[in-house]
């Protein structure tokens, strides 16, 4: 099983252990929007409940029109008969994968699917690391090294993943580093493949996004989906668009389409047509999430920073990747996995490693996953949506304080209270 | 693109275009039950539909659990924790053939996606040729003979692939056959994939179905859907179920889930709890959508077998497939693919040609689905549903009588009328 699927399981045992132990947990490895459905997506969907039929292969004419409504709001000349929909963007990015055939790059870190969809296919990833503090993308040079030295060696490398902003940084690559990418792309002829899940929760609405297409239209498809911006990630809906360039790249991805998940839900996909057009309702709930991840993403960093670990400021998402190179003295530990485990084990904290993410295991990062901090009920997420200050809400400001007092215990060494704690956790097992 | 997509894709568009220039067109080539989703299923799905957050890989617990009875009703001793849930069973068909690798022996004829997958996978489907008049299960000594074969080559064959009741056929293998199937898939070490989306609709209530559960129960592996029974097909669910021998596979099977699909939509699996449950009125649904799929399918078969051409008397499902053998001198036809293309044009008859089955070109067998004739609208859908005697229906008796006009003047040659016909459409466009 992929490394992180089954330190989130790990995880989500451990942490259900401790909770029925009643001891205290800090559930940070899962990236899920923990908030409520907007009402009225809940009633879209409930209206299309009829649809029972077959629809087409590529979704139907309603959501792929709303779909390229969405990215022409984006300034991206999107054509409906080039968009392609799917239950969640996964599936659609695995079928571009085997779709395109061959290598695949991938930058270091990156978003565990990436690599593994790779693998599924019989290929291997070929991770290039990104460029200080910006994630989601390779360093330029580092791309054009990697790929001429893979080519060399008679393999084919055909496609480049990106991821704007990114998973597991929450950093977001600057236009210049992304046009750069691009042109050695253009240059070894690969296709970009841009993961925008993340991109209408960048923080600051004067952003200048790194759209690829803007410098390589010719190459560029984009995928996104409603899981993040719009915490629909149990609904499973997702859409890829192509440029006309790459138009029988696009009947491909719809002969697999075709042969691994046939069509998307009906209902589904009229309540994402409804979602894609972007009425006042979901702009404002969009917004409001929006705000929200920030304001606890953002506090979460402060108190990591202060602990001591080094740590890109987030620039949209719900993620953030401390990085405790400085304190390993202080640890213990040889590798991400290792202190991922001790958190898990002694505090309850659960996080994933930088190693699920294809950094070299003795990289001691981490991946913190802040959305599900948000409550437990959905008065409490609807509480923390509509809140001034959802980081002094008692719920999410208990969490950000355990995670300085875990910190503090950690960073300090093995803390008398943590093996009490373990002891009990033992006595109880 | 695969053959039977761009078949039906074609078939779809010169259906189209006919009915625009208001010809008569008779859509028999897409296998979709084509009726109305159960109210109380709109309701559930209705109802479930702020479930928004990310659920198991392998399902929600309510969903397998419901599966599981579902299969223990059927006698089959179902472990909840050995059900993987996903978007419709071709996902999970995928699924499991990525997960066991190597390659697949499939019926000859088959449905279509078995092929497909198995060589988007790159691997090569073995076709092995059905008994006479026993579609979905490969004949036993042939299917020793072609394993060896592909063995002795060096290549590795891990599973089969069996259909009960089957499409293209809509026969129903003898539990004497599947008994020797299963023999020479035990004596190969072959797992055996039983495909059983049908077997709600087997028509005769005294039918001894033949599981291979029955004969192999460690090596065989079931997936079924809700997508013929209750006509489901745009929800897109399906469950597998594996034994407790094949707990290794179950887990291989779930990380690919878990990379590709990731899980299967929230609100649909609580619905589809529910009709896994099979209350009353799900067992009604799916016992007056069976009367009718028997009642319109073997009155289709008359008309095929008073034409000339050889049936095989349907068993289950809402399938025939005719055999032109008998007719090939008058037909002025050399492959199925020319027949079917001959029909489309002509006649505006949508069939697909036994050669997207994995037939040889030139064996004259078409697949014709009846599901199609139910109704343009719910109201003669429901219609259908309730007459005593669904085939008197206008509109259903209009397409029994428009296929022996067309198998009349196709079997007699070249018809006047229909050159006329033809022309009216050239002019038209």
């Amino acid at each position: 099983m992929p490394v992180a699927i089954s330190a989130t399981l790990a995880a989500n045992e451990a942490l259900d252990h401790r909770r029925r132990a009643g001891l205290p947990v800090l559930p940070l490895a899962f990236g899920e929007a923990g908030l409520p459905v907007l009402p009225a997506l809940e009633r879209e969907l409930a209206t299309a409940a009829g649809r029972g039929a077959y629809g087409p292969v590529a979704g139907s004419t309603d959501l792929r029109n709303a779909a390229a409504g969405y990215w022409r709001r984006r300034g991206l000349p999107a054509d409906p008969g080039l968009i392609v929909a799917g239950p969640g963007s996964k599936p659609l990015l695995y079928g571009l994968l085997l779709a395109i055939g061959g290598g695949v790059v991938v930058p270091g870190p990156s978003w565990v699917s990436y690599a593994a969809q790779t693998r599924l296919m019989g290929a291997e990833p070929i991770f290039v690391p990104t460029p200080p503090g910006e994630g989601g993308v390779p360093d330029p040079e580092a791309l054009r090294e990697a790929v001429t030295i893979e080519r060399a060696a008679g393999r084919k490398v055909r496609c480049l993943v990106v991821t704007l902003p990114d998973n597991p940084t929450g950093t977001l690559a600057r236009p210049e580093t992304v046009r750069r990418v691009c042109e050695v792309a253009r240059e070894l002829d690969l296709i970009i493949i841009a993961d925008q899940i993340y991109r209408d929760l960048v923080f600051d609405p004067g952003t200048d996004y790194p759209c690829p297409s803007r410098y390589a239209p010719e190459r560029t498809v984009i995928t996104t989906a409603l899981s993040k911006n719009l915490a629909l990630g149990g609904w499973r809906i997702g859409v890829a668009l192509l440029p006309e360039a790459l138009r029988a790249l696009r009947d491909r991805l719809a002969g697999v389409a075709s042969e691994i998940w046939s069509s998307t839900s009906g209902p589904t996909q009229q309540a994402a047509a409804y979602a894609f057009a972007e009425p006042p309702e979901v702009v404002e709930r969009i917004a409001t999430s929006r705000r929200l991840h920030e304001t606890v993403v953002k506090a979460m960093t402060e108190r990591f920073t202060a602990a001591g670990a080094r740590v890109a400021r987030p620039e949209g998402g719900f993620y953030l990747y401390p990085d405790f190179e400085d304190l390993r003295d202080r640890l213990g530990v040889h590798t991400s996995a290792e202190l991922s485990a001790l958190l898990l084990d002694r505090y309850g904290v659960g996080v994933l490693p930088g190693s699920a993410f294809g950094e070299p295991p003795e990289a001691l990062r981490l991946r913190v996953a802040t959305s599900l901090l948000y409550g437990e009920t959905d008065e409490q997420r609807y509480a923390a949506l509509n809140a001034q200050d959802p980081a002094g809400l008692p719920w999410i400001a208990a969490s950000l304080d355990r995670a300085t007092e875990v910190l503090t215990d950690l960073t300090a060494g093995l803390g008398s209270a943590a093996c009490d704690e373990r002891e009990r956790v033992a006595v109880i097992a």
